[in-house]
């Protein structure tokens, strides 16, 4: 386990790292309401498809709790509500509206149960939710362990690591458990704009796994691929279509035309919670725009002049073309994607 | 002209805008000892080649008006010992020696004189290289401009206007030229990290000339390819090697990468000083490694742990395989670029 958590439960509370004020400061945030829930998603104290899931699970958990509710009825007009405030928080990451399903169908699978047993069914769910996810993230490392040479010089995007997830991580878990298996690595971390995920949050893992790597600008990955040499490019999702689209942190489609340009194998991390057969296409797959401020401005400093018109998407899509192989912890998804990926979720 | 200046002559000393400052401040800085304009050169108070070039120019007529040499033999000597310190500012952009070289030829060829005529041979020279630069950035303008559609959505790169230039600029000088000819288009300006000459310059300009744009990180320009549609990307060049191989601004690569895999034409717009025959390819550019806290702090904010390892190249090479064409004040060289830059520079 690492030395932090992103997330936990405690005495009918949640608590979550502020990755906002990292690297610089460790605070932890106590939350009792799933509106504050939904604000710290929305705010970015926590980040990470896995982790918002997790989060959305603990905030259904609050809602239920902490509710007053008296009868069933009420109880689930209540979860209903405290889904959709959740659901709004952020659009493009599936495991959020995943996560909120899972728990409204235990629920309305036991409507014969009162309002004190549901409290504890949808806690109960939301814990398996996070606990799951660990475990998930563990198998996911192994599968993707093998794709990693021994002395590879990797570029990584944004952040997958324990802060991303409940613990271990998706793409950061398989570069993690490679490190862990003895094999040497070198880890490239995009900076990740416009909010330094990498520079903030990988790093800073990497350096408590002391696993050797460099920051670079994210503009900088062509010129690291032509002048050094990369092996292979890992990432996260937040969303895979039905026909292998992925959408990802912003910069993740640049990284991948930039390593496809090089040959340089792009594989994408994430577990089967972030399949979505649903959408069959990136093009259907809704891209959060975030604040013009996140672009403006870096902590108190201003870097743009006042009133610059700024476009801000938090995501982007990458075509399935681009990706050599997706890595679940069902295994890794090969193209042709539409039927691999149909194949590996009716397993 | 702009309502402000880059860089300009005046009694005796050398005047250029702060550049680290805005857009937040417009503060111009005196100097009088060429040393000093080395160090501004360094330290990025002036930066774009061919303003890296006229602030050269300037520095040996510091160096020259400011020196107390009685004799040619002394005058040459301190001359020489200048340029040896103006050149070691910077390593990339060519514009730096070719200025160094065109004002040391000049000297070389009129050793006749004496110290007091040697020092007005020196400032001519000087004043000369600023003067034809603004000229020359105008027939780039015009040379490039039918290349812009109406209605054109554009991306740019780094900073390429008046601040880089004496005035008017390279590829911001097309996209000013086809403004005030009365095409509309739109600016997507790279932000360009690590020192954000995009969100910072590009975007002051482009609003002091009421031309449409839209700052992005620099890892949304794929993103807004496939879902906004570009029609064009212009950026400068730093130094353009015999083959046609393009050194600029760092993520320029990238975004060659993705104009190409969207065939999207990218253009380099640069004066004939930039073009460097006895370079064969960018391979032997050498590219300059600039301070690891360019990456790790925006102003005084530190984004990244302490002690973080950093790569911070100023620059990356665009093979010449991915550039449509050139833009030079003598006309729009197309491939194959050995040949025609060949043809170009003998004309």
């Amino acid at each position: 386990m690492s030395s932090y958590f992103t997330i936990r439960w405690i005495d009918d509370t949640v608590q979550m790292l502020d990755q906002r004020l990292l690297p610089q400061e460790v605070v932890y945030r106590t939350y009792i309401d799933y509106r504050e829930v939904a604000s710290a998603i929305y705010e970015m104290v926590i980040r990470g498809a896995p982790a918002i899931g997790a989060a959305a699970g603990y905030g259904m958990a609050l809602a239920a709790v902490h509710s007053k509710a008296t009868s069933t009825e009420q109880m689930v007009v209540e979860l209903n509500n405290a889904a959709r405030t959740l659901l709004a928080a952020r659009p493009t990451a599936v495991n959020l509206p995943w996560a909120l399903e899972r728990i409204l169908s235990q629920v309305n699978q036991n409507l014969m149960l009162g309002a004190q047993d549901l409290r504890a069914l949808v806690l109960n769910e939301a814990s398996k939710i996070a606990d799951e996810d660990v475990e998930t993230n563990r198998k996911m490392a192994m599968n993707g362990m093998p794709l990693v040479p021994d002395n590879a010089k990797i570029i990584h995007h944004c952040n997958t690591g324990a802060l991303a997830t409940v613990d271990y991580g998706t793409a950061l878990g398989v570069i993690r458990a490679a490190h862990e298996s003895g094999k040497h690595i070198h880890v490239y971390v995009d900076e990740t704009r416009p909010r330094l995920q990498g520079a903030r949050l990988t790093s800073w893992e990497l350096k408590q796994l002391r696993i050797p790597h460099t920051i670079i600008a994210d503009g900088a990955s062509g010129h690291i691929m032509r002048t050094v040499g990369i092996d292979l490019c890992l990432v996260g999702c937040d969303r895979i279509a039905a026909n292998g689209d992925v959408a990802n942190k912003i910069g993740t489609y640049n990284l991948a035309l930039v390593a496809w340009a090089h040959n340089v194998p792009f594989y994408s991390v994430g577990p089967t919670t972030t399949i979505d057969l649903s959408t069959p296409s990136g093009d259907r797959i809704p891209i959060e725009e975030r604040p013009e401020r996140e672009v403006t401005h870096v902590g108190d400093c201003q870097i743009a002049p006042d009133g610059a018109n700024v476009a801000n998407p938090a995501f982007d899509v990458t075509p399935a073309k681009y990706i050599r192989a997706i890595i679940t912890e069902r295994g890794i998804v090969m193209p042709p994607y539409e039927q691999n990926l149909k194949s590996l979720m009716s397993v």
